[in-house]
């Protein structure tokens, strides 16, 4: 059911296709993020129309609230949403690191305080998966514990933990129609992570994932830690690097074999009124754009841009009006989507070192050079 | 280029039609409110979907955001909000009345402290059908005076100066594909609403409208003074009761000759979680809707019925997400749109008394006595 094939690599990078229940993944991609179930501001045949290949939803907000059971009583969270493309699911582990009030964690898993009624909760490695297993997603994500990234002891002990948790979530895992992806930690520390993808590299995963990144740390410390996870996991199947989605992430994360990529990054841009463009980024509220008769990015071809000017975002933004969230997370996503396609045009064709270095250029960033 | 035509007629129920340059208006019409030129939460995609004959915008909340001279540099307000189809605006008149602070009346017209800022603004007859030029809608409206409904004298005065207003507005008119309509006003008095309306008739108005109820009234007066206006205004033109727009007022205006209703109801009541039904209004809040895995109305074919459960919905509500005033706006404009259309198909048929009776014994109200 769950099958990967890759179609083309340019170097490290690779354009893959991973078959799910509900459609066939083609790679790279850029997952759109649904935390609550719902990409913010977005309904389902908006979302459509751009065409993710995956949309995530996090299982921390979703156990909290409306919970797991109600979900599934809804026919799953495919129905619930209203979603019938491939899905993800995390496993809270980041969130109860990150939101949860005054978290108690032990070996078999953790005790926390929900951010939103203080409420007492537990996930384990046996909770989340059975919570995910409700849920219904395509791919499944092993529950981790997300450590911060400086400090060495305790990302070992983490990851240790991680792998342990790996292993049990594997064993309590029961629905076939489900991929269970496997979780590589070790925080910003080269020994770590090389420990942990091989640790993780040895277990019975149809995918891998590489978390606890994008916390903190410098983009130099990042990058290299994906080259060093990458040079040890399995080619043969797809690498997913979670909670990382700017536009330089995913041209440098592909050329170091990243396959997957999520991020709630370009609709919270859009709430914030900031749109992604291929030549950066633009505060839409700027008062040069108030009487701006072009599109966003004239050269777009989402909704947003074939109608809208940048007065008439600006003047949403300005005037607070809730189109302004939609037409720009519209925006966003597309470039980002759009991007991942490209990039996977790319490796097809074999011009990924010129695509890369030119999309970079346009975006004035410099390409960070590979360390392996 | 503006023309009326009675289409049919069930004792003092009208179907008509009326042309502008951007498409013929089907009557009796509900209008969605645009008020800052977005109707809240939906694109005009999702506008389109639902089959307005015609959109209203506010006058005096674009003349103070983002300013006409903007929308005029963006080619005009169908251009700048996206909108293909037939727009009215108002003239401003009613908001200085209800939003604006400090306002100062005199015979020439009104200076008024912003709502948003502060700052000093002014509107008169002049300005109003100025800026309403450079907004460019297809129907536009005269500017008046809305006093408080109790006052005999205010309404009196007020209704007085609307009528000189209402001359200037004609004289201060150029624009030849733009359709200038009247406004009668008189507070809950019959003999003012007589005077007001027989004045109002005998000016050269394509459309007559009937402003200053739905205020603070009681329904009784406000549907006499419904009766009593159009038993004067001619039937040849199109009326529109300006601001109304609950089921009810809708069944019992159309009763009384009303063509066309306009309010902000729909959209405001699904930002505040309320579903609009045949049978009534539901919060969708409500525990009650927790795992029901029911469309909000089963029986409802719009986008939200179509797709999505009470259980959602609520999820969406609680949770907050932005999704949850979209899916509602839909759902109660198309319950407002629908109903238009089904008492036109019943002015045509010939059967509006059953199908008033009926629609008001789902929504558990009992049908208003006509006094005229």
């Amino acid at each position: 059911m769950f099958n990967w094939k890759t179609i083309a690599t340019d170097n490290k990078a690779r354009a893959g296709e991973f078959t799910t229940p509900h459609g066939t993944l083609k790679t790279p991609l850029f997952a759109p993020v649904g935390t609550q179930a719902t990409v913010k501001s977005l309904t389902p045949a908006q979302l459509a129309d751009l065409q993710p290949e995956l949309v995530l939803a996090n299982t921390y907000h979703l156990f909290l609230r409306p919970g797991e059971d109600i979900v599934d009583a809804m026919g799953g969270l495919h129905n619930f949403m209203h979603w019938d493309g491939p899905m993800l699911t995390d496993s809270g582990g980041f969130q109860v690191f990150s939101l949860a009030d005054t978290r108690k964690i032990d070996d078999d898993g953790v005790t926390f305080r929900s951010h939103i009624d203080g409420s007492e909760k537990r996930l384990s490695p046996e909770i989340s998966i059975g919570i995910q297993e409700k849920l219904g997603a395509d791919i499944i994500m092993a529950f981790d514990e997300c450590a911060k990234p400086l400090d060495y002891d305790y990302a070992k002990e983490a990851m240790q933990r991680t792998h342990v948790w790996a292993e049990r979530c594997l064993k309590a895992k029961t629905r076939q129609d489900q991929a269970l992806f496997g979780i590589v930690q070790g925080g910003i520390f080269r020994d770590l992570r090389e420990e942990s993808a091989h640790i993780i590299s040895g277990m019975d995963f149809p995918g891998m994932a590489i978390g606890g990144l994008s916390v903190g740390e410098s983009k130099e410390d990042m990058y290299r830690n994906i080259e060093v996870v990458n040079a040890i996991l399995p080619t043969e199947k797809p690498r997913y690097l979670m909670g990382v989605g700017t536009q330089e992430d995913l041209i440098e994360g592909v050329l170091r074999g990243v396959d997957i990529f999520d991020c709630v990054h370009p609709t919270r841009m859009a709430r914030h009124g900031a749109a992604m463009t291929n030549n950066g980024r633009l505060n839409m509220k700027g008062a040069a754009f108030a009487r701006d008769p072009l599109a966003i990015d004239p050269e777009c071809d989402c909704y947003t841009c074939q109608n809208f000017s940048r007065a008439y975002i600006r003047h949403l933004l300005v005037a607070k009006e809730m189109l302004a969230s939609t037409l720009l997370s519209i925006h966003n996503l597309h470039t980002l989507l759009q991007l991942a396609r490209d990039l996977r045009q790319a490796v097809v064709g074999g011009y990924l070192d010129e695509f890369a270095d030119e999309a970079l250029a346009k975006l004035q960033l410099a390409r960070v050079p590979e360390v392996l």
